[in-house]
């Protein structure tokens, strides 16, 4: 059946239903779920967060490359990884769904499907949204958190000189995604599966976020529009420049197996890895190390300067310029 | 200046810095303001509430029929709206902006200056938000509010038979400006200019929502959908009937006298006038009344059934059936 069929409420009441189900600790702090003017809670920590992430139909993804229960999954995944970068405890999420009247109500239920799989793990509950006729697929991903004081979050701005850089996993698989996404490259088996997995359905980092701001680390953010700049949006944020040692960046090795002498670039400046980008000092990322279960890699370090750079440096210190700059909308 | 040419970051670095130049009360609650991966602010209500509304290019407005200022104005004010129906505080707001590159910077420039504008009147802060490129125009409003204690908040699953049902202003009167956009009807002077800026740019009914939690109303909702819909949510919500005397119903005096018979079909049908319905016992709407600056209009009342349906009545105790349903996307 098409939406345009159901109708907008007849498809708010599937949805708010399939959300009912999806097995969830309890929250007793909702006091008003979807179906009001707005969603209520009872407060119960020091300090809120909310961010906002889209994802448009031909700008982000192409809905013959990716399953509409990986979208609902990723939509959320972006929104969350977001909450990670704070150091936050995501709690709640609202969604903006703007649709074509043909779109299938099963896609859309496939769609929650995949918001609610993902929103399970992390406990977080969908607690409204809004649906809205569109030409083309919109979905607008809100994500409410929490933290237990102002002392234990993550920022942009809180970069020092002398600070260690490091990142979370391996980076340039989402760009291998990408790559197979645009051009069909001939690839197959557990190379393509990995790599489409890392475009198609991200991990957000969310323990590993919570974990940064309780041992001391002060400033992170998530690699979205590439490592290189996103380290320049830290770089503008703390009025800082960074170094990077391009042979210490963690390559992902199905990058390097299926692009050779591309897999750097794709590292360095390809988007939606989704892995944290963090500074902090010596010991502390050390300390950090021992707790972690996936890798973290230092990979260069905060100077003083004036120029908010990042500069690559090889292992000759000669400059090394990558490719291109990573994502930036309306290719500025 | 093309947004395709100042690119991204350069836009959101304009919109930020338009953000805080705005003259508003300053907020020292706010922990990471616009700029970060999400907002942060330390929390000081017992009770938080999140909403989100949408328009979308061609579905909710046209580019050549509300200006760019109009259209920032009118976003946020629908969802200020939903705060108000629940009886809140608005306090921070996000908008997640997808636009063609070929978009003037100065366009949306004015859609900022219309969002400040209006968020400054009400000490709404604009602490985040998204942007991102799309074929066409594409605006979600995200508006976080507080309140005191759960037990001053509107909900619309509250009414209760015995329940007089009440609204606040006149209706009708947005109906009559999209019959204007839509239509080019050959309307001037006032009564032109009146019903334009209804659909144009809403003014959300902030402090009454404010005022009716406070008084002990427990019932209300804003109407955006058109009276009959949205009494039939509240129905659907409350599990109870309504009884609507379309006689009493405030039709907007410039509906009548630009639209003659099909004033009250406006009224009831007609979407988008923000006003707020609410449902309470009679000693409590007589005494809202009189703290009102605004009409108060008893317009019938709740009984009990098990249909959940809104019910119209003539003078004669006649049913009486509008033209139309009232807005849904999809058209079901």
């Amino acid at each position: 059946m098409k939406i345009s069929e159901l109708g907008e409420f007849g498809l708010i009441d599937i949805l708010t239903d399939l959300t009912k189900e999806c097995k969830q600790e309890s929250n007793r702090n909702i006091l008003i779920d979807s179906g009001d003017d707005a969603a209520a809670w009872q407060n119960d920590s020091a300090v809120n967060m909310v961010t906002v992430d889209c994802l448009v139909q031909g700008v982000h993804f192409k809905l013959d490359k990716i399953s509409w229960r990986e979208l609902g999954w990723k939509a959320l995944a972006i929104s969350l990884s977001d909450i990670a970068a704070m150091g936050g405890n995501p709690k709640y999420a609202l969604f903006s769904l703007a649709l074509p009247g043909e779109t299938d109500v099963d896609n859309v239920i496939d769609l929650y499907k995949g918001i609610l799989e993902l929103g399970c793990r992390y406990n977080v509950k969908v607690i409204g949204g809004n649906i809205s006729k569109a030409p083309l697929v919109f979905i607008d991903s809100i994500v409410y958190g929490a933290a237990n004081s102002p002392d234990i979050m993550l920022s942009r701005s809180a970069a020092k000189p002398g600070d260690e850089i490091a990142v979370t996993g391996y980076l340039g698989a989402a760009a291998g995604g990408l790559k197979i996404v645009k051009s069909d490259l001939p690839l197959s088996g557990e190379i393509k599966d990995t790599l489409l997995r890392a475009i198609n359905k991200p991990l957000p980092r969310i323990e590993e976020g919570q974990k940064l701001a309780a041992g001391g680390v002060k400033c992170a953010m998530d690699i979205s529009d590439g490592l290189v700049a996103d380290l320049g949006h830290i770089c503008q944020a703390s009025h800082i420049e960074a170094v990077i040692n391009i042979d210490a960046v963690p390559v992902h090795p199905a990058v390097k197996t299926a692009f050779g002498n591309d897999a750097l670039d794709m590292a360095l400046s390809g988007g939606e890895d989704y892995e944290l980008l963090f500074t902090a000092g010596h010991y502390i990322i050390e300390n950090i190390k021992k707790q972690f279960d996936c890798p973290v890699t230092v990979i260069g370090k905060i100077v003083a300067g004036d120029n908010y750079r990042v500069k690559l440096l090889d292992r000759s210190d000669n400059t090394y310029l990558p490719s291109d700059k990573g994502w930036n909308h309306f290719g500025k």
